[in-house]
């Protein structure tokens, strides 16, 4: 047991006190872990848009001061009472939702939904300052496409949205064996790195006076085989949906829309045997797939490039440029070394 | 070959002549059957609400005359060149969907929406009197469970509208094993005729203030796990996707749309991991699929027992009541005796 188990500590927390203004390095207190909970000493933070979407708060209610970062990885400094899989020391990828293995979602085998959203662990050795990315978008994107999409060997797959989310999911396809790769995004400077995740073709719904769906739907004959959205805008959601092709097309939402969106389509879209999907956190269990992931990525059986998603790494005091990347939308993950 | 082959011959025919209106008995000429065509002597029709839905001709641009009476059973009386697998004699069911075995929907293992839409065929010594209604909505519905809502034993399954369809597909909710199949029917009366089709519940949305997603999913814990909508209207499409349970819902949508209607709902449903999908024809390839239903029901491995949804036979020259029952709602099917 550390020194400081069942104490208070003083912590070093970027803290957002006002939506969309910089973060303020301070000093913090935090309690030590009650029941069933456990303080993890954060050591690497990659920021997720979800943290950009929830400081800005657009159309929210504005909840500050808050403490962001929930894409990281970390080890466990100590741990409550009733804690027995996991202890100090142990490396972690915190993860935003949770597995209780006891109620009905976590007994189905279909859904990740745990009704009590407890906090996941994982145990390994693996590069934390790579592997936290697994911890929120990374994942999230590449098991919407293995998990959810699946696309079989030689299939088209459009991707809508080539963040680094979108760029998972662009990853599962390659994975997969998909022999085109749409990659549909609004800002043309992402098809060069999208290349590198194996995306083939780009289109730019700018550079069309048309619905994007129909262009796709001409340059596959007819649609393509699977697509994946990964933006949150309820427009491209039913442009993903509506280009998949008839019969066998199957569409998958990812990205968080706004609150008063509708998703609208035209019944006979879906008759026609499409099928459309969300997914949550790509599908992933936390505690019973994140380790094999983690796991089969370590021993490259998972042919998953990590490093190319990481295109910055940062000080902790230097937190505020990670956001200034991801809002002019450059690069893919930014790291957040803490303890630098 | 028949003493007519090659020869126009005369029929009898119930021709539509305007919307809505009475078919009148009339004699019609038949051309014989050019390259890849064959022609049937029709000995059985089961009236199906599709072909009223075109009798009434609302919101379509109206096409008459014409004659009804795609769900049928009947034998090839000749055949046109070229083709080589039936010949005169062969028992057969018409499908109003083909399969050419060529185009990449034939090819594909999950589509079954031949581009070629070609006419099917059946060989077999079954009861036509009985087996015609598997040519369209006993199939239709049958298909849409046991294809592609696929509920898994002891499930619960809701089936929004009771006709032969929702019944068909109430049916295959059984033979899977369901626990619970609830039917939701604006129809009181539909009960009784569907508690012997394995609906175990009925709800009537008239009897409620709040929406019907709403009651099912306070009756169900949350949503049921698999729901199969055939009615057509859009509200009900929209119902019956948002009362599956989030994380592995899965809603299948079969009734018809109008041209104009709009399927709505808020994409948050869909990421909460439900499925919404369309079925034609229940998935069934019409030559690859129909035949072996033919053949279990045959040999009994199916339990599915055809004689329920046959509620009146009658004389080709009474084809009118058989129009007049659909449109009051009474019984499934009515089969029709072309012979009589």
């Amino acid at each position: 047991m550390s020194s400081t188990a069942g104490q208070v500590i003083r912590c070093k927390a970027a803290v957002a006190w006002e939506a969309g203004k910089p973060l303020v390095m301070e000093e913090v207190e935090v309690a030590p872990p009650q029941k069933m909970e456990v303080r993890l000493k954060i050591l690497f933070t990659s920021l997720c848009h979800t943290d950009v979407y929830f400081w800005e708060a657009k159309g929210q209610t504005p909840l500050f001061p808050r403490i962001f970062g929930h894409e990281a990885g970390g080890i466990v400094e100590s741990i409550g009472e009733g804690v027995t899989d996991l202890q100090p020391g142990d490396h972690v990828l915190p993860v935003f939702t949770g597995e209780c293995k006891e109620c009905r979602h976590c007994k189905s085998t279909e859904s990740n939904m745990c009704d009590l959203l407890r906090i996941n662990t994982d145990r390994g050795d693996a590069p934390l300052e790579k592997v936290c990315v697994l911890s929120c978008g990374i994942s999230t994107g590449l098991g919407a496409t293995l998990n959810v999409a699946r696309p079989t060997k030689g299939s088209t797959v459009a991707i809508f949205g080539l963040g680094a989310v979108g760029l998972a999911a662009a990853e599962g396809a390659r994975i997969s064996g998909a022999s085109r790769i749409i990659g549909v995004d609004l800002n043309p400077n992402r098809f060069k790195d999208a290349k590198k995740f194996g995306v083939t073709e780009f289109v730019n719904p700018k550079d069309h006076d048309k619905p994007i769906q129909e262009v796709l739907a001409e340059m596959t004959d007819g649609g393509v085989d699977r697509s994946v959205e990964c933006t949150g805008n309820v427009n491209a959601m039913i442009s993903a949906f509506e280009c998949v092709h008839d019969g066998w097309g199957v569409a998958v939402l990812v990205g968080v829309p706004n609150k008063d969106d509708v998703f609208k389509t035209h019944p006979v879209n879906l008759l026609n045997e499409r099928t459309l999907k969300g997914t949550f956190f790509g599908n992933y269990k936390p505690r019973s797939d994140i380790p094999s992931v983690v796991e089969k990525y370590m021993n490259k059986e998972l042919e998953l490039e990590l490093d190319k998603f990481i295109t910055h790494q940062i000080g902790f005091s230097e937190i505020n440029k990670a956001f200034e990347l991801m809002l002019r939308g450059e690069g893919l993950r930014c790291i957040i070394n803490m303890e630098t």
